[in-house]
């Protein structure tokens, strides 16, 4: 295993460490339970909102606590859910008395937890509210999920209703930007490598040199195929067709184009996948309004790329457009 | 070679046909020659500041043009510096009356064709002035290049430059700040693995799975040491004690830490690297007053980490916190 580490079983703490230093203006780190929460939670009178799951997907979702965007983050293990005492003490230090959203990636051990914490939160008397995001069109089920996993959404999520709430909407509204979020998103990814979690100190899965996984899930899950490596166009040609026809988004259709890389992949080719992504909605009439791309839901090193689209209404390009200051992303304040 | 691209003599124009779709907004991207530049260049009244060199960076430069840093970029093949012709025309495409800086990385072709390039704008009338970067202390000439290596202080510099353009400076101030980027930064990467040049099809290097290239250059050139791989904490002191006793860094200086990915490093690692940076410059009594991380200075997927320290002043200060928005870093606007 090669990697720029010291104790595979520190990893966690020591970036968390390093993500004190780094951003004391945006946020604290609460060690023992683990979690990055906003320098100013909570906020009084706005909705608070919190997400998390296992480390391992930076900068999600450590990387967007901070105005505009999250409250709280709860970091696990690499790929491994965080517990409910993380969750609940991060509900407790954002509830600013106007509620708050839990929001989860549809993995069975986050869903359990969050679940458990929402119950231990509300029987203190907390207002919470929690929505589980489960865009990945690739396969039903999967490793560690029932159901479809959750994926690139999260982040387009987490964005529009930490938008919302900034904007003082209530509790059941930023629940319902939510909401849209999850109904109105759908993703697929492809991996070209694997990634190798510290404490395994082995790839999670093998891929010979001349083969892609199509489908592959953040954790290295296996997807729809495996097949021989093929052109870029042609990879996003794979990706796109069950996106666009899942939903379905039709001619007319506004949307959010977002090409993320696994982690691994530079730059340089998430904009040949953007350009043949926004080339095949033009093809459906489908119009791209906003974009984001980079590594923003990522699997450690592993070298892949996923695709996003989110049909977007007016009331969504506005709080897409409303100032964020994350560590992870931001724009206009 | 596994790459998600299309012809690997392609890539840098599917790229850029990538940013053009992406960032109509911010860049309008030109062809043969290739460069991309401002949406609204050439300002009037403002310095224009381009630089450029070989693809493979990302978002070095590209990524960085937009307001409040570069107003073009000129991109060559991968790893392989652009043609004085690319250049001029950028330099024409930016001038509004009051001049243009050229930011030049310290390799032979990069310093040939700018020369050519400045030496013909100037022949039509035009004011420019060059800066060549070379901060990386690692070696004092390398695999093209005579003298240090230009590397992580090039990103400050067209950061700090930018944002003095548009804070009306002369030509001669904006040149001033980049002289004193130029003086005050050091830098110096290592890699853990090669990167390969799509059209070369093969891994610049071997590195065995055991061992490190401490000193590496931004496109795989020899550093100073191959060594066996250590924990993190230890490769950044091999980092960090060249370039402190370099300037030399002192107690009661006031640095900017900036801790960049080669591109295949993921963020939670580069947190790891920024928890130790930051903890040997307190150990020096130097105060690390602002930072950057992530991945500015690519070298496509190479798996490395490279530390610059900057030395700030109080003007350096103003001008790294005015507003940027470009492809690569934004706030404030």
């Amino acid at each position: 295993m090669k990697k720029f580490i010291n104790d595979p079983e520190m990893v966690v703490v020591e970036e968390l460490e390093g993500v004190a230093l780094a951003h004391p203006d945006l946020v604290k780190v609460h060690f023992d339970p683990n979690y990055v929460v906003r320098a100013d939670a909570p906020v009084q009178g706005k909705v608070g909102i919190i997400s998390g799951g296992g480390s391992g997907h930076e900068p999600m979702h450590g990387g967007f606590v901070g105005y505009g965007m999250l409250d709280a983050a709860c970091p696990g293990a690499v790929f491994t859910s965080p517990t409910p005492d993380q969750m609940l003490e991060a509900t407790k230090a954002v509830d600013g008395g106007a509620g708050v959203l839990h929001i989860v990636k549809n993995y069975t051990g986050d869903i359990m937890n969050f679940e458990m914490a929402a119950d231990l939160a509300k029987a203190e008397g907390m207002q919470v509210e929690s929505v589980v995001i489960d865009d990945d069109v690739a396969v039903q089920d999967s490793l560690w999920t029932a159901g479809r996993r959750g994926v690139g959404s999260t982040v387009l999520a987490e964005k529009l209703c930490g938008a919302a709430a900034e904007l003082g909407r209530s509790l059941s509204e930023v629940t319902d930007v939510c909401i849209k979020v999850k109904n109105m998103g759908r993703s697929m990814g492809m991996a070209l490598t694997s990634c190798t979690v510290p404490h395994a100190g082995e790839p999670t899965f093998d891929l010979p040199e001349d083969e892609m996984e199509i489908g592959v899930g953040i954790h290295g899950e296996p997807g729809r195929a495996r097949l021989p490596l093929k052109p870029a166009d042609e990879i996003v040609e794979m990706l796109m067709e069950p996106i666009v026809s899942d939903l379905p988004y039709k001619a007319g259709d506004e949307v959010l184009l977002f090409v993320n890389s696994m982690g691994g992949t530079p730059l340089i080719e998430l904009y040949i996948a953007y350009r043949k992504a926004y080339q095949i909605c033009e093809q459906h009439g489908i119009k791209v309004v906003r974009n984001l791309i980079g590594s923003y839901i990522t699997s450690l090193e592993m070298a892949g790329v996923s695709i996003t689209l989110l049909k977007m209404d007016e009331d969504m390009l506005k709080l897409w457009d409303h100032p964020v200051l994350t560590p992870g992303l931001r724009w206009g304040k």
